[in-house]
């Protein structure tokens, strides 16, 4: 199925950590080209650009250069690589890591490209994994529950100190002049999607999804009152009013075409139809092919990102998330997550002075259920679901000195696949049905032994999505429904999704889980309940 | 200080688990020689000699010739070293590993040299570290307490995995026609010490420190009735009566002269005087120069020994052996312990990777009090005291992924110290004053982070003693005691100890605590107890 000079396209690109991806697919899904360029000054997290002044430890910056610069080299390497022309492509959808956010001018210039504040760390975009904020984040949720603000239930209690106002709080206590030179603060997915169609800031597209995961936005109620961030700080009183204008629009929904500057630096076409931005996650999730209630998408990675969307609105205590439509229209999205999972093994691997998975992978594979008695709480970067608490700390029990490095990673990697049984009986007691369950991102492909033990605990067959560009996938299938029924024939996000998601699911892995060990495994759940309980110091059995 | 013709010498024999070591000291206590000789077959744990048999697991054996040979071999070179002549030597003393042990005909031949007894592993001397025995030390300590025996109480109300009772009736249950064969069960420091002696099989001598602390046995009530044993079983009732013939004799007394045979195998004067043996942790608080209470000598190196003496005789709780006259004479000897010390050490060593201590000691040395709060539980090979549980595992907790091996082997020294401070709690609770303390063993010497952990754990100064040869010195004090005042002016065993064991004692390293990290230490402590109630499911704070 070669593509043609009529074959219609859709671009999505990817936005993550080190590099952005350009993925081009035609609109039955089938794959064109795809394109990964690497930001020129990747995480800045030790000096600023053009300075030699150390940054705070739990700093995590960005440049916003970067962004357009390397989102338009893949773009046109992609173009080139497919040899698809301009006029080709209907529709253009963007996936961001988040909440990455920054403080911009009213005209869209990052307030650090600004004079004067080059030098200034808090004008410069914060990436997601900046941790400055725990502080902030902390008198948030604690002044929310005073408050009895309703909002405060629909992320589980707790504000996490990655959110967007943590971060804005942060810089007003740090460096109120970069808050007060801010005319917008908007996340860096927002961001972008403005630059590409060139709007009056009033118009800026926020997204609902950015907006409704890390903003404490939700469709009936819209961000915090000013009442809410005069009580934090009186200077913030009025954040909402002065300081993020723009419209909010779901992802998929065409915020404008693309203007004429950016049409010329990506070598697309004026007026091509840009979608609302998504976070990378969920973007994940549409493009493993999720169009309905039920499926868990896990997507795995250095942590991980479980989602779900159900019919139903309900409060799960401890799910960081749910948004009306914040995934897909006409349902209720749940996020949920694993703070450390391929970051915790690659500790691991460290700790025990190897340098490959190789010969622990070995070694693990052949210890029964149960790794011999050794048991594992995997908070090594606090827990995120259920108890939302980024200092809890992990931990190893029913070590002897038989035991070895084989031990404790067999033991992390069920400690690991119980936090997620757990997640899934606090969704489901919470009257979330969880039937089905697809891994993506990165780790599942490289780690067969941690798919079956998942499938082993859960209790649960699991399908590893064959494709490594979930996101991207899922940005270009928004992308495509921007585009509108006119062009594309699909009349709703959930055909586009059947049909757009189809050619890269095919030769999916199917784990069947080892049912004659279903009661070791049953063991090993019921002991990491009662170790995570002590680790927390009684948290985990109350909620 | 030399020798001359004149001098009058003591021998000492240490045995160990690998190997004897022969030393010579005069009645100053000057040091001669001291030469250590390998047993040939070592430890027998994969086959037996002359078999390809492969022996359970948890055995560990020994061969009895060994102990002869070694000794011999070690003396005469130790004599010829010194250039000390037979008729200089006025005394033997001998410590032994405990409860090492063997079955025995009348004539003192062990069992498993007599013809048709060679391939049968039961026949065999077991090591004190023969772990098969767990079961039968459990119900031992089951139906005493539903006896109401009184002893289990002196035993902390439990028996341990490694004792006598429980090794013999391993034995009659896995191979009752070697329990039937034996004439004579018995440990293998009072059968090396019947040997040197040649005594008939009615004046076998057996020791009261290894009978009171392995045996439960007691100068006011003896060995456990008839009426216990056949409860047990059947089978066992008359154990005492028919397989246990001798005498029991403290460490110190004379039980007879060296026989002739055993005089020329050792180049020795026939009739020189032999002492009973004695445990060899505890000849090394003799050695250590401890001659009354309130000072705890810590034996330390694969496991430890912690032992101390008081006026009076108090049931703690968990402390495994108290024995009137068990160390001293006059005096009630205190026996505790923890399982893995050094032998922690060296698997988290091998756990990370790494081949010697130097780097991880470095890093560790470095790392404030508390291990930047990585907690750990030094139950890798059970909980000794205390809780006299081989069964309890140990664990860490206060991971992050900012955490190296560095802090995992502080919060492992840490946790170690803690466990001494823990027993010495108790100790002190249950009425036996602990005012010192001195460090002996190999590991002291190789670990000086190790002795500044724990005076700053205890907050209290830690001497180490410079010898590494404690239990050869208490032994050798032991024989000079049992050659007589005519013979050495020594009126007690007090001043032996005195005069005897100075010089060895000269340039001990005294660690001090640092005061200053009193508050932090304390809050380690605080969660040591708390972690080890958790991993012991709550015993640990009811103890």
């Amino acid at each position: 199925m070669g593509t043609t000079t009529q074959t219609r396209i859709s671009l999505g690109l990817d936005f993550g950590t080190e590099a952005v991806r350009a993925l081009l697919v035609d609109l039955a899904g089938n794959e064109c080209a795809s394109v990964a360029v690497k930001y020129k000054h990747g995480q800045i997290t030790q000096t600023l650009p053009g300075s030699s002044k150390p940054l705070p430890n739990d700093a995590a910056l960005q440049h916003p250069a970067d962004w357009l610069d390397a989102a338009a080299r893949a773009t046109r390497r992609a173009m080139k690589e497919a040899g698809v022309s301009a006029e080709q492509v209907v529709g253009i959808g963007v996936d961001f890591t988040s909440c990455t956010m920054l403080p911009a001018l009213a005209d869209g210039t990052p307030l650090c490209l600004v004079n004067g504040f080059e030098g200034q760390a808090y004008a410069w975009p914060k990436l997601w994994k900046h941790h400055g904020a725990q502080e902030q984040a902390d008198r948030i949720t604690a002044l929310a529950k005073r408050r009895k603000e309703t909002w405060i239930d629909r992320y589980g209690g707790e504000i996490g100190l990655e959110w967007f106002f943590p971060k804005i709080l942060e810089t007003l206590e740090k460096a109120p002049k970069v808050y007060e030179a801010a005319e917008v603060w908007l996340e860096a997915g927002d961001w972008f999607v403005w630059q590409l169609a060139g709007l009056p800031v009033k118009e800026l597209p926020r997204s609902t999804c950015q907006a409704g995961y890390k903003g404490m936005w939700s469709a009936g109620d819209g961000f915090p009152t000013a009442a809410f961030f005069k009580a934090l700080d009186k200077r913030m009183a009025n954040v909402v009013r002065d300081k993020m204008p723009g419209k909010l629009f779901a992802p998929g929904q065409r915020v404008g075409g693309l203007s004429k500057s950016m049409a010329r630096k990506f070598g697309l076409a004026p007026g091509t139809a840009v979608s609302a931005a998504i976070i990378d996650a969920h973007a994940g999730l549409i493009g493993a092919g999720v169009s309905g209630a039920g499926t868990m998408v896990m997507v795995m990675g250095t942590s991980s990102c479980h989602m779900i969307n159900a019919k139903v609105e309900k409060i799960v205590p401890g799910v960081a998330g749910v948004v009306d439509g914040g995934m897909l229209p006409g349902y209720f999205g749940y996020e949920t997550g694993q703070a450390a999972v391929g970051d915790a093994f690659a500790w691991l691997l460290k700790l025990v002075g190897q340098k490959d998975f190789k010969h622990i992978t070995e070694q693990a594979m052949h210890l029964p259920a149960g790794s011999e008695g050794v048991r594992c709480v995997d908070w090594f970067n606090g827990c995120r679901t259920p108890l939302m608490d980024g200092n809890l700390r992990g931990a190893f029990a029913g070590l002897s000195l038989s035991h070895g490095p084989g031990h404790l990673y067999r033991s992390l990697l069920e400690a690991s696949a119980c936090g997620v049984r757990w997640i899934v009986e606090r969704m489901r007691d919470g009257g979330v049905p969880v039937r089905k369950y697809i891994a993506t991102g990165g780790l599942p492909h490289h780690n067969p032994l941690m798919v079956q033990t998942y499938a082993d605990i859960l209790g649960s067959s699991i399908m590893v999505h064959p494709s490594t560009q979930g996101p991207a996938l899922g940005a270009a299938i928004l992308g495509a429904v921007a585009a509108g029924k006119k062009e594309t024939g699909f009349g709703s996000i959930g055909s586009a999704i059947k049909t757009m998601s189809a050619p890269a699911a095919v030769g999916g892995k199917v784990y069947q889980p080892d049912r004659k060990q279903r009661k070791a495994y049953d063991t090993v759940y019921t002991d990491y309940l009662n170790f995570a309980d002590w680790a927390s110091q009684g948290r985990a059995r109350k909620i």
